[in-house]
């Protein structure tokens, strides 16, 4: 539903080439009767499929909700009548508070009724809900970046309790397939915008998703990049730990992990997670580097916003939902250079 | 007039600067009532006038329209009786002959009669007669590099009558303000995409200023690059001539001018054109290259497409037509890294 | 041999991932001893090797060179020892005249009675020779583009016997791993740049490969973009031709080739090829417009340099000359946006 | 001396249209005997200057210093015998304190009794040190960028007294005009790579010069832009401060600053500071958000680190310093679209 966007399309790429899934319709209001490949060219010969509109939508087994934001909510009792699965894309089921809901939104949740069935489309940190899931919400994006490079070290008592600020370099892919003056390439291509300084809406679902009680702030920068965020979480060690704990840490938690390496070497330009290496794949690349002086410790992460920020986060939630290989459909190894 | 676009801003910025010109009215319909520097950021500090509607404009000694294009000659009366100087951005008065206006626009021209009362704004090739002009229709960007990179050569004779083919890698900003799907930046921003292979409507305006009757073909491509304009134009040396006869036309016709310069030597990693270093700069580079075996000469020119390409142009036709120094107000370098 | 550049790069990352292929050892004069990974970095994950030094090699099946210009030639008979089938990247072995070699490359081929032996690596040309072959000699990235639009219409005779003239526009990955001043980013990132107005290289290749005799005529730019190539191929239609014997020959030609797409539509920014869209793919996009008025045909192709141009081009003809399906290893669908 | 790096490159671009400047000499033992247009072809046309070696210099009225870090402080009394005022770019003369300057650089000061002689050259702090003023230390990029962020809440107490993290997006030609690894345009062009978590050396230079004893933490990041830095620092405002408290501070301190723009719009998508609209020019742009909920306090400021984070920083210390007018030589205003 709702596949001429960027969400859409990049679940479609990954959907087209996965072992055990099947693509039958795809929906578009605004572009339905046109070739998918009209709209998406790098699947030209991929598929023949057209787009139709949600109101022609037969029965599937899975359904995936590709919507702006708050459309998926309001109609979700008819989403669940075409598929046993329902995957949510969009942030309408990702909060389980309503009251956060609102204060994040603005507005008062749709269906509060049935945030409770949905589970966080996060497989690090929920792989045992998903097994067997029927209602996946995926997680956001800048959300995952942030949450990934924290997790380990909150679950496991490794950060003192102080602020958290974490600053996230975004591609223009993440606003959207529809062209806008911010997105306008005479006014985008060479700019450093500060675009979400205080009050990211992510902030309250990073800090449901994350161990203890943390105050954690929100700052987002858009950048030339398409694709991609670059993540990095300021934080505080409390005295007596050192960068031994830091990676104990991540590798009690990630070691058996299929798409979170840790990237930290001690020389060379890739010492560090770049998002340049990991347009179209999977992976969410997680450093880190302490200031011995102060404790001050900086996390990295970096992902692709519409893979492991979006459609390959979904991907691999359905795979463990349905009982596949966790990383049926995934496989593309990034390219390099890029 | 039209002040809100990139050719009204360009030209906005060099007349702020300018020892001769003083800005006393900007007009906008669409927004009227806002700040310049709203619009065109770049002017924060230097101006604190506010876009009016065309309807409030008051007399001036002169009266740029930066208005799209076919605006201007449906209403030229109107601006005519405002300003006793009138420089038109536009396409609008740049072909002498109605019936190739037709065949270019495919409309007939809406004040055919007054065709010959405006000076083609190409100072190296017209200079004489800007001079007291009072109505200067500007040359049109893509139409400059390729009217500068040939002009010496058809004047001396010193191509084969042959077919030259003339490519054109054109930045963002040549497409103007106004958002598109073409000119959203994750389908722009690591595009080269052939957008005029044929029938480029400059062909025309080049055809006419270029001496002789050859056969002129562009093709016009876009780029990653926001400004600037790269050409290489392919023709042909007749025997007996070598690249002598092309340093010794280009000398002969553009040795005392301000703004052309020959960009060619024999080795480093800029030793042909590059609009790279000519972003807010009026400066036309000018290289080329002959393959001896084939008689093939490459001809590049290099531009900013706002500056010698518009606006720098249309300050550069002004100071003539004024009788102010040729190069007051365009005194920029250009940068280098850049 | 000659893994740590970015042709072996790209070779490793398609050969890891497939289905025929194993790769047992890589080498590196330079960066022997270390991981793969830490000079390809998006391989993190994918294997565990290390370069060794080529006095280290052991014999295998299949050996890929991937060496500077004139290094395979000269220690040929070293490389045809270890492997029964031989694969070479560069273009020691793609011109089949010594005459033209020592003409092109400016000094007489080392192995010159060898030169009969090798199939030019380009499938979509010499399917049937790579049947079987033992030597293979991948078809070069500027070349390859500039033989998949021509070829066709050459071979069944649809243009005009008058000049070519074919621009490539080419990433910087085309020039290599090894940094230099033209590499530097600050002063490669906004250039576009005429690197080879005349005389490139690649023209002998082109001109041994099409049909016919005609006068081809080469010009490379550099672009901002990392990856791929964008040519255009200004020719000309004889009389009576229309657009559809384009069609008609492409068709013939192409009909059945798993990597050529023919990209024309006639609305939509995605109408012609674009290398935006091609990034690790082994498409070549094939587009065109005519001007009816002249005759002029602009022919495009697009290709990433990397893989089409290079590695992906020598897995097509490795899974030819090893009767394996010929796409495999090679499924990646491309980004959008990228 | 050292005029063919980006620093020396730079400030004669400034110097060259300065008004009471005349470059007599230049010096590069590099480049000596090349024209200085060839190694910044910028400058064609608008200075005949070779390069000569520093052993010919001939004395002058100033004589500015672009050497590499620790290059000046070695020969230091060399140049003062040259000229009356010495400039010097580099690092060597900021830091006041001899311990300082061994802990962030790892060895002694060559010269540390020289120390007390120099004044910081940043106009906004030192005005009435530099007037008359004989030896100018310039302020490094990403300190210029992060005290005058700070500066004047840190003056007037607007702050709590927490850590404050500044995270710096610096472009590509910070890292100087020789070619590297890191800087080979494949490997940057589409990085987003943080270079400097900790450590960075511009902390001791900040913390040097910003009021109270505040605890100020940097981290560096590496963008695809050339020029520009954009900073964001995260502090904490005190209950019962609000945005007018910061808004009084800034006006306060830089109400009469001609190269400090204070940008902070309700809307449009220019209403934070962006270095794409800097580049060329000698401002700083600072602008902040408030979190009310939290008193987090987001400041933004963008500088081109070679104009204000460097030569214009020169050009406006030495106009104060020699009782011109601070503006003379400074009047780009920059591009829009850039």
């Amino acid at each position: 539903m709702g596949g001429s966007g960027y969400a859409g399309g990049e679940f479609l790429r990954l959907a087209l080439g996965h072992p055990h899934l099947e693509v039958t319709q795809v929906t578009s209001e605004r572009s339905a009767g046109l070739p998918v490949s009209m709209v998406h060219p790098n699947l030209r010969g991929r598929t023949n499929l057209k787009f139709r509109k949600a109101a022609e939508l037969d029965a599937a087994d899975i359904v995936v909700l590709a919507l702006p934001h708050n459309s998926a909510a309001k109609r979700i009792a008819e989403f669940t009548e075409k598929g046993r699965i329902v995957v949510d894309l969009s942030a309408d089921f990702r909060l389980k508070d309503p009251e956060v809901y609102r204060a994040t939104y603005g507005e008062d949740h749709p269906a509060p009724d049935q945030l409770g069935d949905w589970v966080y489309g996060n497989p690090e940190l929920h792989r045992e809900d998903l097994r067997g899931a029927t209602r996946i919400a995926c997680a956001g994006c800048f959300a995952t970046s942030v949450i990934l490079a924290l997790y380990p070290l909150l679950k496991l008592g490794v950060l003192l309790p102080k602020d958290i600020i974490a600053t996230g370099l975004v591609g223009s892919s993440a606003a959207g397939a529809s062209a806008s003056e911010a997105s306008h390439h005479p006014e985008r291509a060479g700019s450093l915008r500060v675009y979400k300084p205080v009050g990211h809406r992510h902030t309250a679902e990073a800090s449901q998703e994350l161990p203890g009680n943390f105050p954690l702030h929100l700052t987002a920068i858009s950048t030339p990049r398409v694709r991609g965020i670059l993540t990095t979480a300021q934080a505080w060690l409390p005295d007596g730990y050192s960068e031994r704990d830091i990676w104990s840490a991540y590798r009690e938690v990630y070691a058996a992990e299929p798409f979170v390496r840790i990237v930290k070497a001690a020389r060379g330009i890739h010492r560090y997670p770049d998002p340049m290496l990991l347009d179209g794949t999977n992976y969410c690349d997680i450093g880190f580097e302490l200031d011995t002086e102060t404790g001050r410790v900086v996390l990295m992460s970096a992902i692709d916003n519409l893979v492991k920020g979006t459609a390959g986060h979904a991907i691999q939630s359905l795979n463990i939902a349905c009982g596949w290989e966790e990383t049926a459909g995934l496989d593309f190894a990034g390219l390099h250079p890029a």
